[in-house]
């Protein structure tokens, strides 16, 4: 495994921030998808708790921050690319905010024809 | 499970992609993170093998299409904001171009201070 540094991962690919797959370091579930900025993976490295960029309320976040469902961080690894993320984490509680452990629950499926639907 | 339909999955959140995490289906492992539009997932529901869509040559591609490494999709599952998605696969050869795996292969680690260094 190679160590690299904040600085080597491209926040600009998407505007400032990288998508981060967030996976439970024992069940091996994929809890969640977020995205971050560079201040959320360095408050994330800082503080061994996993922290966010919201979209849709631009504002960094730390995950668990009302609910108390925190996720401790074990390792942060970067893709190829080197824009994209994988927290393994230790979730505290459940990740999802509707009470389920992962945000993961739906299944997409094709529509009765068979093939895919247009809307 | 609840069973979910390509018109629900709010592609309009990210200009029209949303990202996949890709789960390899036996070993559990993320083996990568890409985007799709929604051509993507139908050409991935109607064939059975993953599609993206590259950001970067601004196109439709069928994963393997010229290296033979398919991933053959077994589900896929949506999240609560019905805004990311993640193929559960069966990966042919490897998922990274570099020949790993996974493409998840680097370690992010603070800088040698003990702080998350700037740049």
């Amino acid at each position: 495994m190679i160590d690299i540094r904040l600085e080597d991962v491209d926040f600009q690919k998407s505007g400032g921030l990288v998508p981060v797959v967030v996976q439970e370091a024992t069940t091996h579930e994929v809890l969640m998808v977020a995205f971050a900025n560079r201040e959320a993976v360095e408050q994330t490295l800082r503080t061994g708790y996993a922290h966010y960029f919201s979209r849709s309320r631009a504002r960094l976040w730390k995950k668990g921050e009302t609910s108390g469902h925190v996720q401790r961080v074990r390792s942060i690894l970067v893709d190829c690319d080197r824009d994209a993320l994988l927290y393994i984490v230790e979730q505290t509680g459940v990740a999802c905010h509707r009470g389920t452990r992962s945000c993961f629950t739906e299944s997409l499926i094709k529509s009765a024809s068979g093939e895919a639907s247009r809307a």
